[in-house]
């Protein structure tokens, strides 16, 4: 068999995490918490099991957890989602970007995307024969150069995908970077596939500036986002996608032959869970807890830190530490000093020079002062 | 926005499923039981979450899992798949059929299907740009004319799609077919995709004739199954697929980036249930029980009935009833009769001249009453 997808490997986070596992390797690589999930959400899931929720849900998802969606963002962004023909719930924010990109994308439609990108963008935009228009994120704080964007995009632009909190930078986009982004998608007529699976997870005081906020750009984007990242069971493999009326008529069309319908006892849980806005307010706080007490942890080590402004990871410079390529880095880690970290160029189109790791800071304060200790020494 | 799926309405299955609530009909369309799924699998699953799998799966899922599905199939069809590299678990069939579709049909490739066919091969199909070559199975038994299949197919055809026991005419291949099937396929150079979902749910004594079990066959074959189907809980959306390593990791290469990986608290709980193989052997006969019940309500009906050898569906033909199209007289019957069905055009090309529903009997003895009564007066 000749393979469509001849230069794809098996994702880095299968890789890392296999070989976390293979050398009892402390695991912060894939992006994953290693506290449990709320028992009451876990109960819940139960109780509906109990009740009979085991059959097929409906197709665009559980009535009721979409009211609630729809109800949240009108909270947190002043948009109106109609639960019956804006809101799908997906297997997880994956099942959701890859059928987005399934959905819209033709041959040769040019897809922006900046870079580090998470890894799924590219091989999904390309197995539809979609080419993609890779934009650096100038470092250190990955901010974008939208004269650039404005310079890459042209009447062969279909879409332009943004991750923000981003991953695994750790930058956000400010309100002014959503205008920009907003003109230009406008002028040039683009689609705009918005991850925002780290909504709440954003440090210092800022706020998470939603696609969804943005008028214009509300009507031109997918916004999608992810129980599993929010109420720490990535295992459960639950999101949802929003988008004006006309874009989820195509997803759904695309939604129902990848997946028909996602987990229906969860989805039953999750509308309960939902209600509480205390289970999704208060995780910016938790998670910079974790963030400042690992990088009070770190000082005077050699890796060189620019604090994580959201998302729940940090990225770690170890150009003073090692010459190895960041591939050989953490393999090394791995290894030989038994910690488990993401390599970052693949993020990047394979470019080995930046020398850059990224730890999960989703873990116990004991799982921290380990992995620090180790980092640490280096 | 321009539709890549420009014919492709809402699946039948949702259609049927919405306009059954809206009428308060008895909903004996989409393909689930309305009894409920095990107790004590549940309760593997509620124990697992509190054990603390909530976090990410293996991305081919959890190992133990694929080593009793491994185990399954040995015993079975005598056939050994690796649990490391030859099994993948899947959000449910469909996840593994689209992601087959998607990992092997490129522009033009010709895929062969028997019609009436379920309702995702073809936009599936479409969607990668192949080309769907539709054979009809000959009523009233929907047999295979092999000789059609071998003039249909050519140096074009990639790709041949069974589904034994068959949805929705409750037919199956026998060994005989699939010897038909493994000639032609080895003589072409075929693959084959072998939707097996209804593989314990097979009457009278006859023998699911799986591709795994011949030996041939096995070396090109996608197999899928469906835990939904066989453990009464669809809305788990749990399955898998098996295929010889060269085929399976092409296969993963998209699986990763349709899903990553699948619900974990599931598979740790199938992985135990499992086991048991009363949990799947005596299913045929439980089924068998219903079919039986409901055609013996059905005697003295004005439907014309061949009985169901597999799945949990019986056709019913209403050319004596009515001189309505099949689409027509299902939404009649749905909204003044208050009985779903599903109109079998809709996996025929559209074609009206098979005045034929197709009944779920997944239904406690009195949702068949019930429904029986009703079917009677027509
Ligand atoms: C789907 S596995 C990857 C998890 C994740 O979001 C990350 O580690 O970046
Ligand atoms: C995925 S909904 C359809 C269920 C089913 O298999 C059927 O009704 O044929």
């Amino acid at each position: 068999i000749n393979s469509k997808l001849p230069n794809i490997e098996t994702s880095i986070f299968a890789k890392m995490s296999k070989m976390a596992a293979e050398h009892n390797a402390l695991n912060l690589s894939q992006g994953f918490p290693n506290f449990p999930s709320d028992p009451a959400l876990n109960a819940l899931v139960d109780q509906a099991m109990s009740d009979g929720y085991n059959q097929y849900a409906p197709m665009p998802g559980d009535f009721g957890l979409r009211m609630e969606i729809s109800k949240k963002i009108e909270n947190l962004h002043n948009h109106f989602y109609n639960p019956e023909t804006e809101i799908t719930i997906t297997a997880g924010a994956t099942q959701a970007i890859f059928t987005i990109i399934a959905a819209t994308i033709n041959k040769d439609d040019e897809v922006i995307i900046f870079t580090p990108a998470y890894d799924c963008y590219v091989p999904t935009v390309e197995l539809f024969g979609g080419k993609i228009v890779p934009i650096q994120l100038i470092p250190p704080f990955y901010n974008v150069d939208w004269q650039e964007v404005d310079d890459k995009t042209s009447s062969k632009t279909k879409m332009i995908i943004i991750n923000s909190p981003h991953n695994p930078s750790g930058s956000h986009f400010s309100e002014e970077d959503m205008l920009q982004l907003q003109d230009l998608a406008e002028k040039n007529d683009l689609l705009v596939l918005s991850d925002e699976v780290y909504e709440h997870i954003i440090f210092d005081g800022n706020i998470h500036q939603s696609a969804s906020k943005f008028e214009a750009l509300a009507t031109r984007s997918f916004v999608t986002a992810s129980f599993g990242k929010t109420f720490h069971n990535t295992g459960w493999k639950m999101g949802y996608c929003v988008a004006p009326e006309n874009l989820m008529k195509e997803f759904q069309k695309v939604h129902q032959f990848v997946v028909f319908c996602v987990n229906h006892p969860i989805q039953k849980a999750l509308a309960t869970y939902l209600k509480d806005e205390n289970h999704y307010l208060k995780l910016s706080d938790f998670y910079q807890q974790k963030r400042d007490f690992f990088l009070h942890l770190m000082r005077g080590s050699n890796f060189k830190i620019i604090p994580s402004k959201g998302t729940y990871f940090q990225m770690l410079d170890f150009s003073e530490i090692s010459n190895d390529n960041d591939i050989a880095f953490a393999e090394r880690l791995t290894k030989e000093h038994k910690i488990a970290t993401i390599p970052t160029s693949v993020f990047n189109e394979g470019r080995k020079d930046f020398k850059q790791i990224r730890v999960c800071f989703a873990k116990t304060d004991e799982t921290l002062a380990e992995a620090a200790q180790i980092l640490k020494q280096l």
